[in-house]
């Protein structure tokens, strides 16, 4: 029982910093929404900074499961796996009419400096997400050129995730992620055209870039011009 | 007078407001700082999002002088002038020792739900920004390929720089801003390649992409490997 009154405290506690943020997340409405008093909030985290230092525990240990192993079951393509996770950011934005976005860049910008610990956590989590990432771009083998920096490529995926979900949640639209994850795309076709040309295959490069035309609907995973590849 | 004690206040305001964030700013604080009190605060600012709006307003209106034009300054290049804006922020992030970031950025995460004003100047300034990357896009002509949607890739200079940052702050390190600059980088000398190709001009595709040696200074506008387009 101690147990469940601790996860429904983090649970309460990572939905409202989403939502609202840390600073704005008030420790009383934390209390009302789990129904349980001060005492047994302190029992577990001390301090705020520990209730959110838990958070962010628990976030990165579920990442795997929660957003990583979805986006690598929609496909069995590792390319597209890539974006199908974005997918599900898209998703998340469209559920909650842009106002939550990712709870570690929010966090990230928001209560990092002065909080060493709190900031490895942060940075753990972009770590785990981009290693999965690059799992799936190591997965496409020679489609993508040989000296190509996966690693590089695979954090330049989550800087695109995170300046794109920034841009839809100003915006309150779709367009901005969209605009941006197109962008990524016609990047990565043309990595492919080069990993082509490397290999002696034709044509060395796409014609044109493809226009992704933007729906309200989260994009089935595999089912994109991606499967071309 | 009036002015002044009004620009005084913005000017502190904006500055708590990018270390630390809105939530957790106090009013005092800003009080304390500007040495006024709270008659003279409530005369220009009813309340805390008044101010809020303030800042916002006096951000959109010096975006120009403050950003653009400084990176337009430092080279005559089109696209080196993407690369020198985006070296602004890599600076902005070592003489910050990676606590600010960008303040746009920051607010949008914190702030714009649920306030559709304060959303919109938001809104407004990424349009700004994105804009001025535009007209150096523009301004490029055949050096990137006909059908390319530059207001698209405009959009996605600032991605990159948003989520760059966010990265940057979370690691307390250049390496992930560096990264991902030059994944744009990569990504732009592939544009630039299809172009010639495009004219038809050999060689089609680079080889490879160039390792962008990451140092502690910002890197001089006009000096690195984009010289040779």
């Amino acid at each position: 029982m101690g147990t469940d009154t601790r996860n429904r405290i983090l649970a309460a506690a990572a939905r409202l910093f989403h939502e609202r943020g840390f600073e704005a997340t008030g420790v009383a409405t934390i209390l009302r929404e789990v129904g349980v008093n001060s005492g047994s909030l302190y029992h577990f985290f001390p301090s705020k900074e520990a209730l959110l230092v838990g958070v962010l525990e628990r976030h990165l240990e579920s990442l795997h499961s929660t957003i990583l192993e979805p986006a690598a079951g929609a496909t069995d393509d590792p390319i597209e796996r890539v974006f199908a996770l974005l997918g599900l950011y898209r998703r998340g934005l469209v559920i909650t009419d842009f106002t939550r976005g990712c709870l570690i860049g929010n966090l990230a910008l928001e209560v990092g400096d002065g909080r060493p610990h709190v900031r490895a956590l942060i940075e753990a989590s972009f770590s785990v997400w981009a290693e999965g990432v690059r799992s799936w771009l190591d997965a496409a083998g020679d489609r993508l050129p040989a000296d190509l920096d996966r690693g590089a490529l695979s954090r330049f995926v989550l800087t695109v995730m995170e300046g794109a979900v920034m841009q839809a949640r100003a915006a309150g639209s779709l367009e901005p992620f969209d605009a941006s994850v197109a962008q990524l795309r016609s990047y990565m076709e043309l990595l492919a055209a080069q990993a082509r040309l490397g290999r002696g295959e034709a044509p060395a490069m796409p014609a044109g870039r493809e226009t992704v035309e933007p729906s309200d609907e989260a994009p089935p995973p595999g089912r994109s011009a991606w499967r071309s590849w």
